[in-house]
């Protein structure tokens, strides 16, 4: 348990944006209306998982739609306290707590928003352990969870309570009710209990986003390159260490906003160590699949990430431009998102390519044979 | 106070769909569950507005979408029990009648299978007098009531409830709603006090509808031509005489479903006193206009509706054939329907049409005078 300040959300905005892999829209707006909430009603305690009571009532915070929305519509602020009464009163039950649906992105500080104002604790974990497009593609869903009732809200005081027995089919009408309130929506969704969140969220990605936004913050100050220290800020964690994939200039970009979803495909010359080759890298919101001379080299559900080749900072997909140097780092992600179930909902066949999901830790073996992995991933490196 | 039979459902259908001008949907599936409801369940009662407690909690019932999509998607049966459920449980109050929301089409029948289900009576009254296309063309807005909370649900068993400040926005995203359903939704809408049901509805158009499809029906027996039957059938209500536009064969019908609606426009060829002349009949759902000879004879909220020239029967707009022999009979509109802010929601312009409304007893002045008017409609037979 600690007390979150607005420097850790400071923090916190810089690791989940390199947690959001190109995607879960850019934190900074999140950031100013979480500190300013903070500052009006008081600081916000992060819980870990394992101080959560098994009896509390978990209600998971997040924006939907397209972050290339949110580039221009701003929220108002209570959107999201709107959807969580909305939730309680539908339950007829007090909720005791709020989580991340998603730890990338904007969507890791929408529940301190939250929190300040409905005077609960954060739980340290999420749904996805990075940021992925859709409702559906949460642990929740993957380990049984049902996400009804959400509720989603606009800025107009509108109010959407949404059941149904099929969390696909709630995805796909949550979606319809975003796209019709201008692309953007506030929500709620898998309301559970805290035995339920312990077994299926991944845990401490909130505490791992701040390590990471401060040893990229620090890195200059501590003597490191700040792409090294992104990489061996998540060594220790059920994540493992970062790899960087590809070093280049952004030579093309197509993007467009259909169905609610920003769609895309960026295109990279490569220079320095990679100089002659080039990369494409394809996103629905977020990265799916990073391709090195015609060879996929890193998908989803590992971590794929654009940072600025000076400051290492994350750029989000709405935010790649022309001309841009950029370092591409990729991250493992841990074995609860790897598993048979879980690749179902998110791995490459889930967003229409026809191939299997290989780890990082297998197309990089040898880098991770020389830094080590958790002993949960060793089967990676045989052979 | 009545009860409602299975035969005077059979009438009911016949008569709103003359009144569902050419659209609310084809009310033969509507009936047949409304009768199994009654079968089952017993007798439903029809009550008179001026019976209902000014306390009552009246919830009008309707299904939702394009009638195009209803000749083939059935509905699962209890869709609109399911979506009454969940707005007494969000209001936390028992409703004690239900409504049409419209009263032509499959809407007129919706209310009596809900009725029959949760045991409460239907009133004599409905929020548009007729059938039109969208939420917020109702009595009910336009003389100031909230369409909020809504309920829409599916075959599948979701239920969505919406709730905003605005019955645009309402209608806005119920539709999006309704159209990621699959086209086609059961809705409960406008929760409201006996009292103001008595305010806003128009009074008694299902015992209106039971008495025009009776006329039609025992035509022959009572030695009248069913044309004739129906234009009488309406003369000493507040609609007022019904009078026949157009007399020809369809010529060409185009259709297209789009944004949750119906789109279309049928030519149709003058046979008979109609000879050498040619209407087009423009459709959102509804017949909007009637245009002879390049001329707009009849328009919106006028009930505009294309019989079969033997039977009488009314033909809705998904059901339009080329080479099908018609009779155009348009009915006035009671004045309730027609105030200047009932016109701003319903005229032709909130179609798109840049003409002003002229009312059939205008048009057709002489014919009206012979056949005398009731004393609030008496101003347009001057001059």
């Amino acid at each position: 348990m600690r007390q979150i300040t607005a420097q850790d959300l400071e923090y916190l905005s810089v690791g989940a944006a390199i947690l959001g892999a190109g995607g879960g829209g850019d934190p900074f707006i999140g950031k100013l209306m979480a500190q300013r909430a903070i500052e009006e009603q008081g600081p916000v305690t992060l819980l870990d998982p394992d101080d959560l009571e098994d009896d509390a009532l978990v209600l998971p915070s997040a924006m939907m739609g397209a972050p290339t929305v949110t580039l221009e519509k701003i929220p108002e602020g209570l959107e999201i306290v709107r959807a969580f009464r909305a939730e309680e009163h539908h339950l007829g039950m007090k909720v005791t707590a709020t989580s991340p649906i998603e730890c990338g992105g904007i969507n890791s500080q929408i529940p301190f928003l939250l929190a300040a104002h409905a005077r609960i604790p954060v739980v340290d974990g999420d749904g996805m352990g990075r940021a992925f497009p859709e409702l559906q593609m949460e642990t929740f869903h993957v380990y049984g969870l049902s996400g009804s009732p959400a509720v989603v809200a606009d800025e107009l005081g509108s109010i959407v309570t949404l059941e149904t027995p099929n969390n696909h089919h709630l995805e796909w009408l949550a979606r319809g009710v975003t796209i019709r309130m201008g692309g953007q929506s506030l929500l709620v969704d898998y309301p559970m209990s805290g035995a339920d969140f312990k077994r299926t969220a991944v845990h401490r990605t909130i505490s791992m986003g701040i390590k990471i936004g401060e040893a990229v913050t620090n890195a200059h100050a501590n003597g490191q390159h700040p792409i090294d220290a992104i990489c061996a800020s998540t060594q220790d964690t059920i994540y493992g260490r970062g790899v960087v994939l590809f070093r280049g200039k952004i030579a093309d970009v197509e993007r467009r906003t259909r169905e609610g979803f920003a769609f895309g495909r960026a295109t990279l010359q490569g220079m320095g160590e990679s100089q002659g080759s080039e990369m494409a890298i394809e996103f629905q919101n977020e990265n799916l699949v990073a391709i090195k001379d015609g060879q996929v080299i890193a998908s989803v559900p590992d971590i794929i990430c654009l940072l600025d080749n000076e400051m290492a900072t994350a750029i989000t997909n709405e935010r790649v431009r022309y001309g841009q140097r950029v370092v591409v780092v990729a991250i493992p992600t841990p074995e609860i998102m790897r598993t048979e179930a879980a690749l179902e909902v998110w791995g490459p066949k889930a967003f229409g390519y026809d191939i299997p999901f290989t780890p990082l830790e297998k197309h990089f073996a040898e880098y991770y044979r020389r830094y080590g992995v958790l002993p949960d991933k060793e089967k990676y490196l045989q052979g």
